[in-house]
């Protein structure tokens, strides 16, 4: 089984990663403009074979994606574990910071948050298996290829990994719009879990029980929700804030 | 002409809105749950006839959309213009706070940053004529009602609109990954408009051109850039940040 990337820049992403196999690419039929041709030099560089192919063909294997004329065939997308989200933080000598999403149905919001968490210097993700949007080529795409760089696993059991989680003294912090705690105003700075809930119902009553704390978002309008990317994404730039803004050691500011 | 809300929250924000004609519901046949019935009570208590249908009509109006058994049928939305939005600062007694979108297309996108501006107390949204997402019954739903509680104006001419916002006294700050400036540390107390560009071309040149600061959101991963309504939501919410997260006069924090 493979497994198929598209648009230009998730196609890109794809061949610099060093956790995605990519076999090959395949382009479209007809002028190649500049940021098309900057794709097929980096897969020439790394080693991946090229094939030209019809639109249509590419039309077809994208299900009418915006593929903008370019695709990769990948090796299917393997989940990693919770231990190598955990590992990648002793690596780097941080503080663990896990974006756990309790039931994301929508795979743009799946994508949007895992940009996010990598932006932020997240170490990684944990979804679960079921009733739950999981990674799909859309989601490479609206990730703008960041599932590229950070660790994805899915766990069975939610709550259990929530429960691993603390056993290993990370703080586990839900985000629920009616929490009494304001986001700014917790302190975000040790090691931590943050669990965004579904869409429509927002976090699941088993997940709420196992957070040690709940953040809320401020809202002065007449809606009384944000889009669960949106909110998971301001509380990961708060945790960030709350360190500093710090980058990678050996870059700089 | 008449235009087509779907979905239990957006046709109850729209019965609820004052601003949003409303001519009839139409509900599925079949069982009710609370939440339809809660929908059908509202539209009563305003004097809205509410029409049974079948789920199938329902799917064909909605184009298939996830319209939750539920519709309504309004009065095409009207946009607002940029004085209306100016007089809503006034009325409140607060510095304006404009959302000008250069040319998003992504109709969960410009939803997104609308329930976000209304969140955050933004007086209103300016769109371009041309090239944009427009109001459409999609974006009244991803904004999750928000729409309605929010003037949006649709301009001919987005840089003048930036222009005559300027010589009205608002500063215009512009969204840029590669701004100098990190968005917590410019000052944004003062009558603002903050422009957000486009999902893949970011700011167009001519509107950067004719803004007085340019600010960025920090990333620290691989990917270069933030999804459009995220990084504009990050920037709306430290603007609210900066006035203390402050609460419409006569409401409590």
């Amino acid at each position: 089984m493979a497994d198929y990337i598209w648009g230009r820049y998730p196609v890109l992403e794809a061949l610099r990663s060093k956790t995605r196999r990519v076999h090959r690419v395949l382009v479209a039929q007809g002028p190649r403009d500049p940021a098309l041709t900057q794709v097929l030099d980096a897969a020439r560089r790394v080693g991946v074979p090229v094939e030209t192919s019809s639109r249509r063909h590419l039309d077809d294997l994208s299900k009418l994606g915006n593929h903008q004329g370019v695709m990769a065939v990948t090796a299917p997308r393997s989940y990693a574990d919770v231990d190598e989200i955990l590992a990648r933080a002793e690596q780097h000598g941080e503080p663990p910071l896990v974006l756990v999403l309790d039931a994301i149905q929508d795979v743009q919001n799946l994508g949007s948050l895992i940009r996010t968490a990598e932006a932020v210097g997240a170490h990684g993700v944990i979804i679960p298996e079921r009733r739950a949007a999981g990674l799909t080529a859309t989601v490479d795409k609206t990730s703008a290829g960041a599932v590229e760089f950070l660790p994805v696993a899915q766990v069975t059991n939610l709550t259990r990994a929530l429960d691993d989680l603390k056993k290993r003294g990370i703080w586990v912090f839900g985000l629920e719009a009616t929490a009494e705690t304001r986001y700014d105003k917790a302190s975000l700075t040790g090691p931590i879990a943050l669990v965004v809930g579904n869409e429509a119902k927002g976090i699941s009553r088993l997940a709420r029980e196992h957070c040690d704390v709940l953040i809320s978002i401020p809202m002065r309008g007449h809606v009384g929700s944000l889009n669960a990317a949106i909110a998971g994404s301001l509380a990961l730039f708060e945790i960030w804030r709350q360190r500093g803004f710090d980058l990678p050691s050996g870059e700089e500011g």
